[in-house]
């Protein structure tokens, strides 16, 4: 993900999926900070290990010799690329990592060799949660099982195996046939894209469905256990910031009786805000409801198309928030805990005293 | 809606808006199915009309003489028009309004001239059922209200001022200031296109927003009314078919305790099935939810767009079914009645003794 060499920030260009699959390097950290804005990079995890590494490259690019001056600058790298994406903790969380890290030394250069040092470590933890995550998870899908999923917490979201889609994976992996509907996820439709095209690669049985259509499926006892991801998981309350829709998700799973998990990396969790509606809720661009992005059928382009009457405007909040009562549970590295549960066993999860 | 001289029925082109408004002509009855099938015109009302108008066409273009042969066409007719989308009722009721009016006579020709009377009277109907509908449901507006509805019951899916949106355009005659969250409605997104197309003709207040959006916003109480249409209603136990989604933000509203309201012509009480597990919901072709219709933004073409995995196939339900303990009202031509209600004042409702 990171090459030294040229002190770039490699990634998969995530808007060019599933129609095309390109590594693109970012060689600044400003360029890093646009392409998590912008959503070049999407998902907890992915944005979290690319903001390690962000923060690294920021450290790195660095001429100076003055340490006060060093800490400056730190502090302006860390401001932006945490302002890239308000609403997701793990940026913040894996930066504070390297920031840690940076403290056992006073001097600029092995400050910068020590931030590269951290952003590795993040990466290869982000790789460790996310097995872990699988095995935690995998119990609850047997044969026959029949899952929904909303956006896309899959590898894509994270450096290895995903959260949402880990358990899927660890049960494929066990030989378990189950059948997993993907959320199409309007407005960006991470689902359609990025998730579908995750279980075809793996050769697991799934469904698209418009995000309108799960009521239905609910109703006719069609979905069997419900795993989404988290963009912020509040330690305090239990509460869990994700992608627009999942609320929805969760109350419709409330009304049928079917289990609502939520699989997270440690890094989501934030220990101090007291209440979800604290979290800020980013507003996207009206363009991402009123159009969608494609592929022409003729000529195999991609393109924006209008949908919406041209004379119209749209809202566009990124993300919502489910609260603790409407979650079974959080399938973390460390097991599967009941969402009000999480402040009281904050030690085996990597919390505050 | 009928032109006589050709035998033709005249229809707006649904599909073409908001970016075209184009008027074309079904020059038989096989190609008025085909416009009810393929969606060129849709809403209850307005294929109810087409249906009236389909069949009326269908016995005027029978050539012989013999009555025995002219019931057999008619039957054959009747089924074509009923099958292109099984889910809605008003069709049906309808062409039944005609076949009663024909029997008045037992010559061919008299019958083809009382079928078309019969189709005429049903539109005429269908336009004093909206307005009644909007001066019933205008009562729940007030200044400052903020409605959700789904899909499009407006003037498009009937003949005039629509079911959903008559309460609005009465309240917005009638001075009054509120504003409309128009859900986009996946896959073929008529809250985007035609809703918002007709708002903004009226000058209403509006904005869409993603089907996954509504959550978010009632949990921040910025939804106090949700009203949309129907294309089943279940005299027997208030159940209410409609576009699929319309089941999921009525769990919402009541999960917030915000009213939910369905307005309905009388033509789409179905008095018989004794269960909304027995309304069969139509599945339409996959291609609706793994890509949309739109403008592009360069050569301002319309276009669909392939947006989903293209290994990956989708799972399409048009419709979904409501329970009447979600539901806080029907609105209808002759008032507003509690969906458990319908029954016992059935004499009301034009329903059976």
């Amino acid at each position: 993900m990171f090459d030294r060499r040229h002190n770039a920030v490699r990634l998969v260009e995530q808007r060019l999926l599933p129609h095309e699959f390109k590594i693109v390097s970012m060689p600044t950290y400003v360029a890093t900070v646009a392409a998590i804005k912008t959503m070049v990079v999407r998902g907890a995890g992915a944005i979290a290990a690319t903001a390690a590494y962000g923060l690294a490259q920021g450290c790195r690019a660095f001429r100076g010799k003055s340490i006060e001056q060093f800490e400056r600058h730190t502090a302006r790298v860390f401001n932006l690329i945490k302002d890239a994406r308000p609403t997701a903790v793990d940026p913040v969380n894996a930066m504070r990592q390297v920031l840690e890290r940076m403290k056992g030394s006073s001097s600029v250069a092995e400050r910068q060799a020590l931030a590269l040092e951290a952003a590795d470590a993040f990466a290869d933890e982000d790789i460790a949660h996310c097995q872990a995550i699988g095995r935690h998870g995998a119990r609850l899908i047997r044969n026959g099982t029949n899952l929904l999923t909303h956006c896309n917490a899959g590898w894509l979201a994270f450096v290895d195996v995903g959260t949402a889609t880990a358990p899927m994976y660890a049960a494929h992996a066990a030989g378990r046939r189950f059948h997993v509907y993907c959320d199409e996820t309007r407005p960006r439709c991470q689902g359609a894209t990025l998730t579908a095209w995750e279980l075809a690669q793996q050769g697991i049985s799934h469904q698209i469905i418009a995000d309108n259509a799960a009521g239905l499926l609910f109703e006719r006892n069609r979905i069997d256990l419900v795993i989404v991801g988290s963009d912020r998981t509040l330690g305090r309350t239990g509460e869990v910031a994700n992608k627009i829709g999942t609320f929805t998700k969760a109350v419709l799973a409330h009304y049928h009786k079917v289990p609502f998990y939520v699989a997270i990396p440690l890094s989501t969790l934030d220990w101090d805000l007291p209440s979800g509606r604290e979290i800020p809720i980013e507003e996207r661009d009206e363009s991402e409801v009123l159009g969608a992005w494609g592929v022409t059928t003729k000529h195999r382009r991609r393109e924006y198309v209008r949908i919406a009457n041209p004379k119209s405007g749209a809202l566009n909040p990124g993300f919502d928030i489910t609260p603790a009562e409407l979650i079974t549970g959080i399938i973390t590295p460390v097991g599967v805990f009941r969402p009000h549960d999480l402040w009281k066993r904050r030690a085996e999860l990597g919390g505050p005293k």
